[in-house]
């Protein structure tokens, strides 16, 4: 698994390790069932906290995107993933009222905004199956 | 100024701060050159620490959202917004990826994901002029 983080950045460590491995799940990178690093390995591997990227890993399993098994370690959803709920509906609608709210402000248009939404969700699912 | 602050939320008390200025001025209900509260009674409106109210403030300053004055206080940009930079384009374009990879995840299609983007965008804008 190809993780990069951004140390500097003012996006907390625990929501760029969620933000990628769901991005992974997203374009087909991390399949169903595929097996995640354990806890440690992963902090040792990134240079970070054992408590952060347990934390990452506790939002997922909670969000029903990862499992957590005692033995056979963290894996990716292998059944049914979670579908659009009204909670999550709610929350998206919630966050991409703050991004609106800022293109809006800098004179972005809404084609433009809704363009690059477009854009975006079309580059992750593109690269299904790439390298 | 209405600012509703949901203290339950795992959003940031100076983030829904910053979400509800910023929302504010794209759909109109503050005007460029009005003004804010000083920071300490706008604190104490909304039973939060000083800090936080300041840490709003600043940030929105720093884009250029907000003017700070020593005599006159905080006002709402009276010249020209902040417009589409580089920067800004970069931070919403990964802002809007974590946002568009959740959304593929559960299977929100993505004339579905573009589609929420635009109603968004525009319940934003047509409170404009609104109460």
């Amino acid at each position: 698994m190809f993780i990069e983080l951004d140390l500097q950045s003012e996006t907390p460590i625990y929501t760029q390790l969620v933000d990628q491995i769901v991005e992974g799940i997203a374009c087909g990178a991390l399949q169903p069932g595929e097996q995640l690093p354990p806890i440690r390995s992963l902090a040792e591997d990134l240079g970070i906290n054992l408590h952060t990227v347990n934390k990452a890993y506790n939002l997922l399993k909670q969000e029903g995107l990862l499992q957590v098994h005692r033995k056979t370690g963290v894996i990716v959803q292998p059944g049914e993933m979670p579908g659009v709920t009204e909670a999550f509906e709610e929350k998206l609608r919630r966050q991409l009222r703050s991004l609106a709210a800022a293109a809006a402000v800098r004179g972005m248009a809404e084609e433009v905004f809704a363009q690059e939404s477009r854009s975006v969700y079309r580059d992750i699912i593109t690269n299904r199956g790439g390298e």
